[in-house]
C-alpha cells in the first residue's frame, strides 16, 4: 500500500505503528528519526526502523506516509521542520491525545500543505514508554479517532481510514473540539485523579506504610499514574479548559457522596453507588455508539 | 486441621474461603447459611458448601471454625445471633474491609466469648459478586490483615495466622485503627473516586457518547466502580471519618495540579507528575513494609 514510512518519534507509539505496518505488509521501508540519537539507534537495532534519519526533515524525504509520534507540544515545531518536503500525495498523521491544539499547530505550520495532514488519536497506551516496549499488536482491536477539518483532503482521509482499519482498528471521525471534550472526561480526568491520589498518599507521613498494604483495586486504579510525565504535562496543559471543567463536575459528584456520608444517609448513598456500579458493569470497551 | 467450617454468608468471599479450605485439605465439612435461601441452595448445588443450615446459629453448631462473610453492617446482628453456641475453642473470623466498627460490634455482642474472635481483612476482591464467582484461588498470594485486640486469645490468633498462611497468604497484624486509616487511603478513597467519576460522566448530556470512546486506561481506573453497592455503602459509612479526611487531602493534591494548569506552570506540573509516576512505577503489590 505504501513504499516508505517516515517515522518521527521512535517511542512506544511510533515504534508500535512501524512494527504493525510492516507486519500487515502495508509498507516496504521505514525511515526513522528521534530527537535522541540513542533512541533512533536502538530502534534500528531492534528492527523497528530500517534506516536512521539524521533529522525530521530527512525522515520525510521520499516517504509516502509520515507518522508524528512526539509529545503534543512538539507538534508545531516538528511540522515546521518537515513542511518543505510535504507533498499533496503524502499522508501525514499524528497520534496525539489532544486534537484542537494539534489542529491549531498544523494550521500555523503546514499552511498550503495542510490538506495532507489527518489528525489521529488511537485509543491505546501502556504504563511503560520507550521503543523497547514497541509492540506490533498495540493498536489491534482498538478505536482510532480521526479529527479532519474543512481543509483535509478527502483522499488522505480515506487513506487514513484504510490504514487504521487494516491494522485491526475501528475508525471514528469527529471534530477536534468534540474529541477533546470527550477525552477530557474519559481519559485526561482519570489520569489527573490517579496522579493526584498518588501524590496525596506520598505526601502523608505514613504514606509508605499505606502503599505497602495496597491491593489489586489500587493497582488497577493507579496503573495510569505511571504514565510519562512529559507527555502528560503537555496533555494536561493543552486540554486544560475542558479538563478543568470536567474536574469541577467531578468534584461536585464527589461532594454529593461526601454529603451523604456526613449525614449518614444510607439510602441516598446506596442509590448513588447503584447508579455508578450498574453503569460500569454494563459498559463495554469499544461498544458502538448509539 | 479443622473438622467443620460454619460459613455465614455464601457469596464471593465466603464461598471462595470454603473452596480454598477444602482444596487445601484444611476442613472436612462445610455447613453454610446465607440470608437468602436461594443463595444457600445454589452454594450447595455448586459444591461450595456440603450442608445447608436454616439459620446462622445452626451453621455454627458443631463448628470448630466459623467465617462471617456478610456486609460489615450486618456483623453485630450476626454475632448476636450465634453468640450462644460460641465456645472458647472455636475460631471465629470475619473478612470485612473495615475493622474498628467490626471490633466494636464484636465487643458489644460477644462479651465473654470475645476472645474467640479474630478480625481479619484479606486484601482481595472482584468486581463481581455472588457464589457463582467463588474461586478457590481468590486468596492465594494475597495479604491478610489481622486486627486482634487485648482480649483476643493468643491460641486463636495463632490458629488464624496458620489458616491464612496455609491458604497462601502473607499475614500482617495491626490495630483496628491503623488498619482503617491505611485502607481509607489505599482502598476506600480510590473506590469513592471511581464511583464519583462514573456518576459525574453519566450526569452529563453527552455522557453515553463519552463512555463509548473510553479505552483501556478508563477500563482499569473504573474497574472497582462496579463493586457491590450495599457492601460499599456500609464501608463508606463505617469508615467515614478516616475516608473524609483522606478525601480532603486528595482534593488538596488535586487543587495543586489545577493551580499549575491554570497558571500554565509546565515545570511545576512536570515535577508533580514525575513524583506520581515514579512512585507508581516503583510500587509493587504486597512488597514487604520497610
Amino acid at each position: 500500500m505504501f513504499e516508505q514510512l517516515g517515522l518521527i518519534g521512535c517511542g512506544l507509539m511510533g515504534g508500535s505503528f512501524a512494527l504493525a505496518m510492516k507486519k500487515a505488509g502495508l509498507v516496504k521501508r521505514v525511515v526513522g528519526y528521534s530527537k535522541s540519537p540513542s533512541t533512533t539507534d536502538r530502534a534500528r537495532q531492534l528492527g523497528v526502523i530500517d534506516v536512521e534519519a539524521p533529522s525530521a526533515l530527512l525522515a520525510v524525504a521520499g516517504a509516502d506516509i509520515v507518522l508524528l509520534a512526539v509529545p503534543v507540544a512538539a507538534t508545531e515545531a516538528t511540522l515546521k521542520a518537515i513542511k518543505h518536503l510535504v507533498t499533496p500525495q503524502m499522508l501525514i498523521m499524528d497520534v496525539g491525545s489532544t486534537k484542537a491544539d494539534v489542529v491549531q499547530a498544523a494550521r500555523r505550520s503546514l499552511r498550503d500543505q495542510l490538506g495532507s495532514f489527518v489528525p489521529a488519536h488511537p485509543i491505546t497506551g501502556r504504563e511503560v514508554s520507550g521503543v523497547e516496549h514497541a509492540d506490533a499488536e498495540l493498536y489491534s482491536g482498538r478505536q482510532v479517532i480521526l479529527t479532519p477539518i474543512e481543509r483535509t483532503l478527502t483522499a488522505q482521509l480515506q487513506k487514513a481510514e484504510e490504514v487504521w482499519t487494516a491494522l485491526g482498528c475501528r475508525v471514528t471521525s469527529m471534530s477536534p473540539e468534540s474529541h477533546d471534550a470527550a477525552f477530557a472526561a474519559v481519559s485526561h480526568l482519570p489520569h489527573l485523579l490517579a496522579f493526584a491520589m498518588m501524590n496525596s498518599i506520598t505526601g502523608q507521613s505514613n504514606g509508605d506504610d499505606f502503599l505497602s498494604l495496597a491491593g489489586p483495586g489500587f493497582r488497577d486504579f493507579t496503573r495510569i499514574a505511571a504514565g510519562d510525565p512529559k507527555m502528560w504535562r503537555d496533555i494536561l496543559l493543552s486540554n486544560r479548559e475542558e479538563l478543568l471543567a470536567q474536574s469541577r463536575l467531578f468534584q461536585q459528584a464527589l461532594h454529593t457522596f461526601e454529603q451523604a456520608m456526613e449525614k449518614g444517609d444510607a439510602q441516598r448513598l446506596e442509590d448513588m453507588l447503584t447508579l455508578a456500579s450498574e453503569t460500569r458493569a454494563h459498559w463495554r470497551m469499544g461498544a458502538k455508539r448509539k
